[in-house]
């Protein structure tokens, strides 16, 4: 089934301890789709500015993603840029240049409102609102936030999350938005505003999914270097809701399975900078590191 | 078949979130050995002062343990006062008075000689060596550390770790021992030292198992509170040790069963303060919990 994300699309330059890399693609609707595309039929709605080139268009047109959904406005493209050192789980903001993102007003075409599975990906609460509700035949819809969010527009996100299936974060954002330490207790009191499922992302730590009356858990994937960890939770994400959305089941095993694709996705995301690796990627890579996931978890009872 | 723990027994006194305990029964040998005595038979090596009454002492005989090896001498019982708050997973250790701890020569009973498993728990390394060196009939031995003999005896340490099979260390500790970020990497520098088995402490983000070309993670417990993390990794240990000990095999899978024995132990241990939660389990408890990591962690291929 279709799966539309409504997010960035952006240039970053990242330090890491591995090397730098300058003015290359990114942004959530990026790694999202990219990485959804290999499950199931991807239209995106973004904004980009006069200097995103055909180049770059091509990263989402050579896997068959719509991209009649992302917008060309005047001005430039949104930019990020970032640094991670020692903890990788933590970027540090540098540089935040909005461009034609600050007056993104999301645009849906005809063509995309029939949309089963939608993903707001960490856009202003009301924008997602907005999108959100224009989609109505919607039978399954994801979204993300950010600190920025829970502390700036608290009662809009809390309008948008009563109106959604699943909430996908990290711990420290999971933490601020429920006011609870404790991750179980945090992941209860978002359920109660309005998502019947909370994903909570915990970097290197791996992911939890708390459903209605039980929780599972995924390590992160042991890498021996973390090359950039830009995107990570956008292509986990991308992951999770791309084989829900292949597969038109939303059971608690299938859930499951969603969140090692989702795992499985972000361990490439971070073996190079930006998309590259997911680029490269083959079915096979895929169906590899899912069984070794298994590994990695199994015990005989 | 038995196993012997050589560490320390003492008396905390521990605030927390959830209140406080004073002077209560604690130290690495006392958590281990309740722990494992719930799977193997029990032989414990420590020293107390004239100030550990009976009472205390029949925590260890109502179980079974062997308490030949737990030294009396002059003066008082090692006391440790500290305090956890916001980040469960760090103490703040607010004084230690090593009393009788501070000469603890650790004399190993003739019957003790011949037990094959054994665990060292954290100590002077010079003592741990001691103590392996007269155990030449052990053919399983595991071993704890810490920052401080890391950092003050890395040489010892090293010379302790070339004769033993398994070190179980937290993660910062196995950071500042391997100087290695990456926990992957960290895991394989200890490996090279002697240990062909790593075990790797995470707090509530679960436990990972490292050996010969092989990964495995658990996840930690989701409690919607913890009372008192003091000796969660000791009860780990006990775990670990007492269900190797119990059914003698050491394979992979079996080492991965008894990774997921240690936390459902320590999962038990963190509920209350001190070892209290450990004394009243039941069997019916422990096997419940068990089934519940397994649920925790199991998806479907």
């Amino acid at each position: 089934m279709a799966l539309l994300v409504v997010g960035s699309v952006a240039f970053d330059s990242v330090r890491t301890p591995s090397g730098y890399a300058d003015e290359i693609l990114g942004g959530a609707a990026t790694y999202f789709s990219v990485t959804a595309s290999r499950f199931a039929e991807v239209k995106v709605v973004a904004v980009v500015g006069e200097d995103f080139g055909e180049r770059q268009m091509r990263v989402f047109t050579d896997r068959a993603i719509d991209i009649e959904g992302i917008e060309r406005a005047p001005g430039k493209t949104f930019r990020w840029r970032g640094a991670y050192e020692g903890d990788m789980n933590v970027a540090q903001s540098l540089e935040t240049q909005l461009n034609v993102f600050e007056q993104f007003s999301p645009k849906i075409p005809a063509h995309y409102l029939d949309c089963e599975y939608v993903f707001l990906a960490n856009i202003d609460p009301v924008l997602q609102l907005h999108v959100r509700e224009q989609l109505p035949r919607a039978r399954w819809v994801g979204c993300d936030s950010m600190n920025y969010w829970i502390q700036g527009k608290p009662d809009e996100l809390k309008r948008t999350l009563a109106t959604v299936d699943v909430l996908v974060v990290n711990d420290g954002e999971a933490r601020m938005l429920s006011g609870q330490q404790n991750l179980k207790r945090a992941a209860a009191s978002i359920r109660e505003m309005g998502p019947r499922i909370v994903v909570i992302k915990r970097g290197e730590h791996g992911v939890g999914l708390f459903t209605d009356g039980s929780d599972f858990f995924v390590p992160g994937y042991p890498l021996e270097e973390v090359r950039d960890p830009t995107g990570a939770g956008d292509t986990f994400a991308g992951g999770f809701m791309g084989h829900l959305a292949r597969t038109g089941d939303t059971s608690e095993a299938n859930l499951r399975r969603a969140v090692v694709y989702g795992s499985v996705m972000a361990s490439f995301a971070v073996e190079d900078f930006g998309v590259k690796r997911l680029l490269e990627l083959t079915q096979e890579d895929i169906g590899r590191r899912f069984q070794e996931f298994k590994h990695l978890t199994h015990f005989d009872v």
